[in-house]
């Protein structure tokens, strides 16, 4: 790993004024409406002329919701500034969010110029949503201050970032960049090794490739694959997801009891996906990993709060049922 | 596939006053709560002595969760008989819910005495989270009437309903399953053949051995996991459903953009759960069914959709974890 000189540390948060948004389309564009909510200014590059009306209209749509989750003092939706030249673009930014079409190539020659014209000490971000930044910053001059940070869609709705660095990347820019994040409100998950997909991505492309061999296969439909999940565990994830939830599946015995009587079923066909072998090692991984995430939390304590959630979320989700969301029959009246 | 004599037709929905619950552990307790909330008599059989105890505490502890969600008028949590005798339980009872271990031995033996005590034309429906009915009703001497009707937990809470027949059952007992499972409140799939795991355990058991696998190498914990989920993709998934969230991942052009131009990170080595290959045929399955749920909605309205309903959870979940759940650092005060 590489080092970063103390002449070049990335500046103070509390001095954060300016962001850079190099690639505005559905993700960069959705980064720059989370970072003008924020209070900061932004200023964008695109190579596409039609860019500038079209992130104009994403922050458009964006704000409301942007509203309703709290603006920052001083947010503006046009205190943003598009430019087609990369250096002009990068003038004064303290922080840059690469988000470029998902190309290796461009990726690579996009983070070189990125990091030729940024400010020193300036971290470079990449919201890449598979590729390494081992892979992507080959041809970077100063690859120590290059990390991704992988959002989800919609960047401005979803707290969720993954940060992790590159073989070169300096361990100060990786733990700057999470700190960053934190500070303008994301939950940050930093990993400390890179792992093809990261870690959400994992997950949801487990379950994804699982549902394209069941169409593929005549065993379910696309809209039984959606309900099976919208009324069924879905319903349960945004509070516990799925390790706390089987925590709960385990009664009072919790993972222990779940992993060592249900262990079995990993056996089953119950999926294409071959399960690791259930080692007491695992076992045990497992086991104390959901004793410490519950922690003064019983498992009596969680099967409350999950019912409660549970509910709650029903309510949610029936109540824009009730009003004409979430049905392809009609639209709503508003 | 079996008939059903006329002679033994499935009571009217209407006429249904009486069912009973075999097995009220976890999951046929949670039925038993269910039954009662909606206004049913319950008869239940289980071996074990403190059966009756523990069931009325589980009933207690969803009561008001039932209440909040709506009780059918007449819904009393003490219309519940507890018998160790199964004969006696199934005395009356115009539909059976059979909830016991997951030991297939067991279940052949339940489902073949609950076979031969229940009255003819009584639909007996197993929760079984994994076998076949045809391999549970080998025993039986009447399988035309049985069903798997497999529930969520909390069955109290989580309206999925999956049922499927097995070989011998006949199509009436499953549209019967179907059609009562509806009236009293429950999101039904309707499967037309057996699969290992159904549907929602498939893509729930894909994320979930993906999830050891990482945990097993090191690759994420169990927090990371949770958290992943929980503040990703798991506050798009209540309104949506894997499907339509990639369907409005693709842009204006949807699912079939999404499939042309992602495609090939079907490739990538995101999971460890291969893709099936992204036939014309396939693609084509997957995008009319993504049109065929969006309905009359476009894009650009599910991505509306999907900010409100992103929204509204997450306020839900936020104001949660003000109130101090959803943390395992301390306890709420309630």
């Amino acid at each position: 790993m590489g080092d970063l000189e103390p002449r070049t540390a990335p500046p103070a948060l509390e001095s954060m004024t300016t962001v850079a948004c190099v690639g505005i389309g559905t993700i960069g564009g959705g980064w720059a409406a989370y970072f003008l909510a924020r209070g900061f200014r932004v200023r964008a590059w695109d190579p596409s002329p039609a860019a500038e009306a079209r992130v104009h209209a994403l922050i458009d749509a964006a704000w409301p919701a942007l509203t309703e989750l709290g603006l920052a003092e001083g947010a503006d939706p046009r205190n943003i500034s598009v430019h087609t030249d990369l250096a002009e673009a990068l003038e004064g930014a303290q922080f840059v969010q690469e988000s470029a079409p998902e190309v290796l190539e461009m990726k690579r020659g996009l983070l070189r110029d990125i990091d030729a014209a940024a400010a020193p000490g300036v971290v470079i971000a990449s919201s890449t949503s598979g590729y390494s930044m081992t892979e992507m910053a080959v041809e970077a001059a100063t690859p120590e201050r290059l990390v991704v940070g992988h959002p989800f869609n919609p960047p401005y709705l979803i707290p969720l970032v993954e940060v992790v660095g590159g073989e070169q990347t300096a361990p100060e820019a990786v733990e700057w960049a999470s700190r960053w994040y934190e500070f303008i409100g994301k939950s940050v998950i930093t990993m400390d090794r890179e792992v093809p997909g990261f870690i959400a991505n994992r997950l949801q492309e487990a379950l994804w490739r699982e549902a394209l061999h069941m169409v593929a296969n005549g065993e379910a439909t696309v809209e039984q694959i959606d309900r099976s999940i919208t009324d069924g565990p879905g319903l349960r994830w945004p509070m516990h997801g799925p390790m706390l939830t089987f925590h709960l599946a385990g009664g009072p015995g919790g993972m222990a009891h779940m992993l060592d009587h249900f262990g079995p079923s990993l056996l089953s066909p119950w999926t294409r996906l071959d399960a690791p072998e259930l080692t007491r090692e695992l076992r045990d991984a497992v086991v104390a990993g959901c004793d410490e995430e519950a922690g003064v939390r019983t498992v009596p304590h969680l099967v409350a709060e999950r019912d409660r959630a549970i509910i709650a979320v029903r309510r949610v989700i029936d109540g824009f049922r009730a009003a004409g969301y979430g049905s392809g029959a009609s639209l709503p009246e508003d």
